[in-house]
């Protein structure tokens, strides 16, 4: 059974709102508004245990999932929600042995789970004009033990990935439509790519760029996820959520121009 | 570059609502209203061709992901949509050597997404309680090249899965509380589940009985997803969208009862 | 109490897929795949009985609403749908007496509802480009019993509606921008007013217009509605729904450039 | 043209978030962050106007609609929205002349536009169990200058209005199916009724007791409104909605018993 070490990342849970995500040695007593709990006396325990703090308040002590990680890196910049990384990884198909392409890295959240999904023996490429953004995308992929399936670059995908044979493509930029022939360039005939797009205008000239590069299968989709709020005789939605996130465009390339000839009939 | 052999399987696509999966050993000639398909003439070709058909209309031949292979699986009964299998991903962190479990089997359209995910070294467990259902799963599984990864299992997941140490389970039957005093024994400590039921009551059952086992970071969601019509100046929602599929319930197991003394403070 | 006359519009009713509006001099005998209804023979009767046809299914006799009148209206041309229509009932105050300016007229289903809320003292003035639209909308209008509070006329809305001091308004047109300072010019100082709009990109130039005439208070809304199956144990949200109709924007005027001095500060 | 008066509400507008409703000789000059704004200095002007404060902020001086008024009523209490509302009205069919009854009076913003829609002729007959709340709600109707067209009522409708021949009811209550009888004895026969609920255990609970009354065209909805912000080359839908307010639930009585014999067939 999997105890808790000092380097562990524990996720010291009450509900959703009051959660902490921190590891024993940096934190060994975590200080909260419902009391101090003490986290290097959880070293050697295994996960999952209830914990009382100094106030009498009783905390669970979890494993961090993948999500818990990423949404905690996800704070620092721009954030892409699981209701939308869910979709992208299930349509890019994106498992063990993937090589994947993504620009821009950002905070890492993406890049980290796609890296988690890949390994062993996969690779992420992910590129990013910004070297100080990938500085920091490159420490949350370290802590979460995931660098070898990382490869960063710093430079601008209009000018091409220089990288091919890729199964499946991320865009996550403001200007997508400007690497759509990069990302064409780079990967399989057929693979697909996903890119995420905050702006109606910016779905719009992306798919118009991806018509004209030839790419097959273009869907663009919105995804809404609201919380229920499930209790005996008192079931209901929660009074507030996210409205909007970003319009997730997905397509396929295709070998357009090769096969007009009537070898296929 | 991979080539198309006669045991392809190949997704002819016209759009989203014109598109056939097939395998050319199995289809050498493609009908459809548009045309005839000379199959046979693909193999040897590279995925992601524009092929025409007997009546010149143009059809592209992509390689199937993930995706068009679960959705095709699933038109056999109950469907999980690939908005709500992406959630389920994510927060269950499912990946290279997970171990999982499952109940139902289904179509086994769930079962072949884990089993995708878990490859090379994980497994996924699917239990059901009817032996003619999980003979259709299995053939589908099989017909996607995943059968080393699934273990399947007749009977009633109620009486116990019979494993240990699972990393992540998920709940697709029509009275999951019955089950989930078995997914608790199986499931690490921490271990995340996921369940999906059509109704709120179902869903309300549930997470009560899931209060009851001492489950943490109990949540409920359910997923909308809309398609977006993206063309110059005209950009609009789709005019029809799926109004609902099933909520969607997470939770992780605890050591309740354990940790309730004075060690931990 | 009301009873149904030879010119009564009833509303059969089986479930809200099957149910019919017509009147017994129209139908005497209503002929259904449930079987025939004598309509004649419902003369005299109250509404609101239940009534069996000749294969002794049982149907109900309602008096139709306003809603059953301008949707059986809307099925000819573009639909506005009632959770649209009641959005801008809400937002624009149309009440008895009000005063109120729409363009185009299309089916006359708004127009109807319109007049149905201003009567008896106020108008509804509608302009359409189109005569044989208006024709058909005059029709309904007439059918429903409401033509003193509306005033037809046929005519270009963006060369000016020609009145003033006017309540609220609406456009449903294709072009909406280009009527804004026709509106502006009719309605009351501070007076709302609505438009429907399909895309994107119709609402973007519209609130741009709408902008520069120092419209206030601009607002662009969506609206969704899902039907909920609540039965017993078993409620859930329709597996269906309309995905979009319109995005709905609204605006006050303003006197703007007047007020500019220093005499209110 | 209609110019303020000491006695006119005004609504001073900057943004949605930002505005003021007041009567100049209730607040005759408004402090806001925004710098202080003379409203005695607008009485004598129309509505509409555009006014600098004391920082030299604009401000817009609108009349209010019907919107604003019941919107700042319904600050104090449970709040029913206008989607909610509009969707009513509509399928009510409250117009000038109705009359209808409701309960509960809540803060009385449900009133208010009842009684607005139905002036000048109408009736609203309002219920609450709770004399206080009916105190408040009778004064922001007479604010509105709406009394004429409201009868409040101190009691309990569980034992029925004491009223008949109703045209169209609300009801919202906590436990709506304690007066689906009272109000089947109220209204006209085949009248619409319209409930609001926030739990799905309430919406079908009601229904079971409609079904058991003989309501016929029963049908309960949700309706969703987001906020689009439609800006050039930057239209997206806003970051945050409302998820839910209510499920809204609608039906219309029968005469069933009367009519099961065979003189209509």
């Amino acid at each position: 059974m999997e105890t808790i070490t000092p380097d562990s990342f524990v996720l010291v849970y009450r509900d959703r709102r009051r959660k902490w995500l921190v590891r024993p040695k940096d934190v060994p007593k975590l200080h909260t508004h419902l009391g101090i709990l003490d986290l290097t006396s959880l070293v050697g325990e295994p996960f999952g245990a209830r914990a009382t703090t100094t106030l009498g308040d009783e905390l669970t002590v979890l494993k961090p999932t993948l999500e818990d990680m990423i949404m905690k890196l996800s704070r620092k910049t721009q954030v892409i929600y699981p209701k939308d990384l869910g979709l992208m990884v299930v349509k890019l198909g994106v498992h063990s042995g993937s090589r994947v392409v993504e620009t821009g890295t950002g905070s890492g959240a993406t890049t980290a789970l796609l890296a988690y999904l890949v390994q062993p023996s996969g690779m992420v490429y992910t590129y990013d004009i910004n070297p100080e953004f990938q500085a920091v995308a490159r420490k949350n992929v370290e802590k979460m033990g995931l660098s070898d399936y990382v490869t960063f670059k710093v430079g601008d995908a209009k000018q091409g990935f220089g990288i091919e044979d890729i199964d499946a493509g991320v865009l996550d930029v403001g200007d997508p439509w400007e690497v759509v022939q990069s990302m064409k360039a780079s990967l399989k005939p057929s693979a697909p790519m996903a890119a995420v797009t905050p702006t109606t205008n910016q779905a719009e000239r992306l798919v118009q760029k991806m018509k004209e590069e030839g790419f097959a299968a273009i869907e663009t989709f919105e995804i809404m996820i609201r919380q229920m709020e499930a209790s005996v005789g008192m079931t209901r939605p929660a009074s507030m959520m996210i409205g909007h996130t970003a319009y997730l465009t997905f397509g396929r390339t295709t070998r357009d121009g090769v096969q007009q000839d009537n070898r296929i009939a």
